[in-house]
């Protein structure tokens, strides 16, 4: 059918000729719909069958529009083509990571899903205190096997090419991160966070020092030219769930081939707000050494997997079995991890300026009433990014940013 | 029509048909059809009406092999699908520098277009001894408006992601240039020269640096992910033709979105075998020094012009304007070209090695009958491409680059 957006009067009708939506939510009592969602780009909605647990499915449209923006910032469906393409290769790569489809309309921008339940948010219970023990492990496993199966380390190169041809086609929200990350937090841009003294703080502290800034277009270079593997693009802490049977990567949408290093320094980013948070919040030393210690899970896991992988893979677009000897094809893997750990930290530090002074920061701290106390952590923030971009090329290991992040901390007078 | 191979019995009735060849090669006797081109990976034919000047086309059909290699080697059409894509997108942004376009055929695989007539291949005129005034300022020219209106510093972010979806499908020879180029002169294999001791003695010399290794890699790693601009992807001196009224350039069935330096490493390094073929033809020092200046003159009129176009371009995917003050964008600009030059040269160290061991060598030099003669020169190209790739980080600038070169060649005994 050709588009329209589909509401909570529209979408029974709809969905009642597809079959194995239909299946998941059997008949009884009319269909109940909630809107979910943060609501930034689409429309999310939770439909089930009420009194029959267990009945309910998940439905994401996209509009041709930036929701947070209104209509007057469109945006084609090129996103919602590239999300249900993610979605179907996390299926087939990282099945336990990813909510199952039932059903996926192109000219719809209709992806329908598993209702992932009782699973939450991650930042949301993140804001509340709530610890997730082994949430860290998990998500270095979906990072390591993500982006190792879709790498030229992973991939013979005609494959890779093929499945580089189904992500080529992201130009909207490529072009999104490209300025909301790496060009409006850095001048005077009318998207920017206005309701905080930070906005002029980061002006002076981050766009004052040109060296800052050459290292801010060093990162934008490599993601607009780095074609790794497919990176999932938007992974913070609100794109992830955390339920009884594991953790849930979700909202695909800005995947495609980018350099291996912004998904690990994007999450490890809203961990780290999530620490500043907390020096407001309940959780505490004890909460944010939790943290700390999830940040380190993260990279040791993923490292680890990752060249786990790269053993049973010894021929690749990449390598060529054989041509280096075993002892140098060890210190090549080794440099080559220190590489995208470094990358990672300038990421890292790019998206803790953007979701500070950008538009669309983390509820973590923008939902801090108090301004004086909002305006301290956001200070943190981007003074915790001015310091790992600056640094970045001497923390050659996660150890060592643990430390550093550490003596960050500690050196700040702000625990209340 | 679905695929057949063309030839001369069959060419003419197809020809007959189609309205732009017919206009270009008139009425009158029967057409003149032969084979011209290397014949590596195509059939090329020079189709011309007998007694009237000027009335020719050429034709190009792909076979749906390697046909250097044989049938057992199987390439699919869309290297020839690229060809006319890259043909098409340089007839727009750099018109002078390539032949008109008379009629295209994607299943047929066919490309009909200007006969550049008088204009000679670069390498065979080379061979000789002869100067082209000016080639390295027009080869320059080309590597400029080429590169950067096809790149993030040039064009805006979603057109150039939409011009990118037009390349990525070149699988079959981008896996060619990663073995040919990358993997295969290193190791042991089958496919390298087996007329000459060269491969023995490059075993030794590259293979047995693990040092030389890994740069190899690294430069296999930036060619595999590293999407910077529209590349020609096969730009070596018999790509080139040299005419009176300017310098074309040819075979553009390489072409995807790679790294910068990879078209200024490899067209330079051609320029350096022939200076080493000169040790043995006729050229001698003055022509020696000739290529050498030309090599200058490519890169010097590149850095000028690819400056020159980016000052009229204040806003692309990666620049914001007024994001950094003046100076600093200066700054970051030569920091920019010098590490396309830097990658240049190991490019270039990665084509000497390749066209010296690998398959399909440079006609300047394995075309040398006397195999000690021949040896000696192979062996120069070996240690010219070990020296370049071990010391490509100390070599800022052109000008240290021929410095380097000369004072390499000086400290050698091998001119006759």
């Amino acid at each position: 059918m050709s588009y329209v957006i589909l509401d909570r009067d529209t979408l029974p009708e709809y969905i009642s000729k597809l079959v194995r939506p239909m299946e998941v939510l059997g008949t009884g009592d009319e269909l109940d719909i909630t809107e979910i969602g943060d609501g930034n780009l689409n429309f999310v909605f939770r439909v089930s069958r009420p009194g029959q647990p267990g009945r309910s499915i998940i439905v994401k449209q996209a509009v041709p529009y930036l929701r947070m923006a209104g209509e007057s910032w469109p945006l084609n469906k090129n996103r919602m083509i590239t999300e249900i393409r993610a979605l179907q290769t996390y299926n087939e790569i990282v099945p336990d990571f990813v909510p199952d489809i039932y059903h996926v309309d192109e000219n719809m921008c209709v992806i329908m899903m598993e209702d992932l339940g009782a699973a939450k948010v991650l930042r949301y219970s993140m804001m509340e205190g709530e610890v997730f023990p082994g949430v860290g492990e998990e998500i270095g496993k979906f990072l390591a096997e993500s982006l190792f199966r879709t790498s030229y380390v992973g991939m013979q190169s005609v494959e890779r090419r093929e499945l580089m041809q189904k992500f080529v086609l992201n130009d909207d929200l490529c072009k999104l991160t490209e300025e909301f990350i790496f060009t409006f937090p850095f001048v005077n841009h009318e998207s920017n966070y206005q309701n905080s003294p930070v906005n002029k703080y980061a002006l002076e502290v981050l766009s004052g020092d040109s060296e800052y800034l050459r290292r801010v277009l060093r990162f934008k270079e490599l993601f607009l030219s780095k074609s790794d593997a497919l990176i999932h693009g938007d992974l913070h802490t609100g794109s992830l769930m955390a339920g009884l049977d594991g953790t849930y990567v979700i909202d695909s949408e800005f995947a495609f081939f980018g350099p291996f290093g912004f998904d690990v320094g994007k999450i490890i980013a809203n961990f780290l707000m999530s620490y500043t948070s907390h020096f407001h919040r309940n959780g505490g030393e004890e909460y944010q050494n939790w943290l700390l210690g999830e940040c380190a899970a993260i990279w040791n896991t993923f490292e680890r997997d990752f060249l786990r992988l790269w053993e049973s893979a010894p021929n690749s677009a990449l390598i060529f079995d054989g041509m280096l000897r075993p002892e140098d094809l060890a210190k090549y893997k080794q440099n080559f991890m220190t590489h995208i750990f470094q990358d990672a930290v300038g990421f890292c530090a790019c998206s803790l300026a953007r979701r500070t002074v950008g538009i669309a920061g983390v509820a973590d701290i923008r939902d801090i009433e108090d301004i004086d106390v909002r305006t301290r952590l956001e200070k943190t923030n981007i003074d915790l990014s001015h310091f790992l971009m600056m640094n970045y090329e001497n923390i050659p290991d996660i150890a060592s940013f643990i430390a550093e992040v550490k003596s960050f901390y500690a050196q700040l007078t702000i625990r209340s």
